[in-house]
């Protein structure tokens, strides 16, 4: 008889933002006529840069002649994509420790940072800052890797509080852990970790041999110096770290799917029996055993990314979307309401007056100022209290937004 | 200290097809001046259709335009593309048994092939045909359902025998197993079942309340009537089984990437303590959990092969590719050697002359023949001796292979 994987029980039905969809459209059958502005989902609005829709047909053109067809593909992704990002997205930033073959093209991070679990041992402690991106958490829960249940948390995941009064920062844990998720700069509080903090947890790392994954999907949001964009920029993470990006955020690649995963060759890792492990390889044999490769049509789009029209775009767009963001931050900022993020990320993190629950905040935002939010508590029990709003709304939207947050001061 | 998922270790580095390319690559190094045909990866040659390529470039255009930008999708995919599946791949094909909410797009089946083991209880038999498509065992292994090495086999992954004397038809197996992997039209062997053929076999798993997954990715390649395209024809099927299916092979998306699977909503299983479980619902919860959905352009390409120019050009590809099947084997024959395939489906499997181990085979046919096969073997112990050839390649190509067949005789 077969029986299902008895782990999902464990987990809520609904993925937090298929909640967060269902209450606004359960607010709007209730309220027809209001219009709502949606800050929730981290979904971006500027459509698709010039130079990516030229690649991409140029690309769509070669597919429909036989002679410049391109069939399947590397699962690990096209060598011409992987040389162009080694090259400018580390090479060009100081970053020399890698090589193009530790770079795996990817449909986006969220499918990667899921599937990471796949190369996993047993009986690992599993680190995950609260709040935090709920696929770190789920995915090892669906995965069996969190154990059982255990007082309204699980056996083998360890949370690792960002309280609000130490800034939402991480303090290094007590006792060891052997994997640890980190993302920075941060979704969804907005902060990030400048080189010092980041070098102790490389150091921890190393000292405890723990794998880090390392989230940098919003590294292009930097605006301030001394914050690395790269966890290869402390020494060290090479032997430590597996990093994930995105071309989501910056290039406007959410409904166009295309990331990559740096898994480097210099990982210091092992089997339980001590024998070594290499887990390049062992991800290399995941993805061509589960995956099939990004379509080549996406990958040329994400090559445009790498020409100085692309380049320039990409800055266009992280300047559009920050600006949003440094606004929504000082409209919250004039409301005397406490605030994080809006600085090197895209993210606005704030506890409105009078403090409520996160979900309470979340309807009354919808009815006082027809804004849609993230609960903060749907981050983790740490974010109660707390919404998360985003600069990925257009211009008019976000000045609407705040005309609104304006209204009753 | 973190350590690896042990399960890696027991199975060959590479995937079957890397292995195939690398010795591909070593035999052009040493006979630099030689012309190998590719007969070997399942890949396709003809271009994407030109309604597909217009409804592409469509698409990509909206993409660059913020008021019709479209970012996120729905992970389970598009409505749009999903209705058209329902109706045309199904209730035009008279199941009634299903709705669109049953289908998921994917990125291609191998994706979903590889990913559905998350779904799976613990201690499961599960059966998988020899021979058969690497990925159905390899994914087990990797997740550790799969069991520990038993006798050069695993504990729980229990073969299917598929013997020559058979046609490399599946007996029912004695002992009642949990999973079942299927694939019809077959690869490697090209072999289909009857409708009466897989009534037992549906039969068998509503009997042992065991989970059929089918694969029918070369369901369109059927040329013969009394041959079910989907196991959903079949009574009952819907309370058993998963179905795979992907545009690849017929609509040449092997480097677009897309696909859909069919989890009914009708699966009658529970949880290992007699619970009820959706597997509809923990599919929905896996894939909004663990993926993105597919990107926005390849959902409008997919969605125009529903229209009166996509079928047409699906039916010309078939054709195309099928004629090369059977020209190969009917080449086969021609030599007396034994042969499967070619009739419904768009492989051939056949074995040379004198009878030798399958990678010699694939050695010599290089040597001798010039054209790169897939060594039997390749998909489990009984297939040695045996190799695969592919209808995809051009017809140019086929011709000056089936030539080089016969220059000998």
């Amino acid at each position: 008889m077969f029986t299902a994987n008895q782990n999902f029980r464990m987990l809520p039905e609904s993925y937090l933002f298929s909640e967060v969809g269902r209450r606004l459209r359960e607010f709007k059958e209730k309220n027809p006529g209001r219009e709502v502005i949606r800050m929730d989902i981290g979904d971006v609005t500027r459509p698709l840069p010039e130079c990516v829709v030229e690649a991409m047909r140029r690309a769509i053109d070669e597919m429909g002649h036989a002679e410049t067809f391109h069939g399947y593909g590397p699962e690990q992704g096209y060598d011409f994509l992987r040389e162009l990002i080694l090259e400018y997205d580390y090479v060009q930033m100081g970053v020399k420790c890698l090589g193009a073959e530790d770079i795996f093209v990817s449909d986006g991070a969220k499918s990667d940072l899921g599937n990471l679990t796949d190369i996993f041992g047993i009986d690992l402690r599993i680190g995950v800052t609260t709040p935090g991106y709920p696929v770190y958490a789920d995915s090892n829960v669906l995965s069996g890797a969190a154990g059982i249940p255990v007082g309204g948390g699980w056996e083998r995941l360890i949370e690792i509080p960002c309280p609000a009064f130490n800034g939402f920062m991480p303090e290094l844990p007590e006792s060891p852990l052997d994997v640890i998720y980190l993302c920075y700069p941060n979704n969804p509080t907005g902060t990030s970790m400048t080189r010092e903090q980041l070098t102790e947890w490389v150091d921890y790392a190393l000292m405890c041999k723990a794998l880090i994954i390392y989230d940098s999907a919003y590294e292009a949001y930097i605006t301030q110096p001394g914050i690395p964009h790269s966890i290869y920029e402390i020494p060290g993470a090479e032997k430590v770290a597996i990093e994930v990006r995105s071309f989501s955020k910056t290039a406007g690649f959410t409904g166009v799917r295309c990331g990559y995963t740096v898994v480097p060759r210099t990982l210091e890792f092992g089997f339980a029996d001590g024998a070594e492990a290499s887990l390049n390889r062992m991800w290399l044999r995941r993805q061509t055993t589960k995956f099939n490769g990004v379509g080549y049509i996406v990958q040329k789009g994400a090559e445009a990314l790498y020409t100085p029209e692309g380049r320039e775009a990409i800055e266009r767009n992280v300047a559009y979307y920050m600006k949003n963001a440094r606004d929504l931050r000082e409209a919250i900022i004039s409301k005397r309401w406490e605030v994080f993020g809006g600085v090197n990320a895209p993210y606005v993190w704030f506890r409105p007056l009078p403090h409520g629950d996160s979900w309470k905040w979340f309807e009354r935002m919808l009815g006082e100022y027809g804004i849609s939010s993230t609960p903060g508590v749907g981050f983790g029990a740490m974010g109660e209290g707390w919404l998360r709003l985003t600069g990925f709304g257009s211009r008019e939207n976000t000045r609407e937004a705040i005309d609104r947050l304006m209204s009753d001061m």
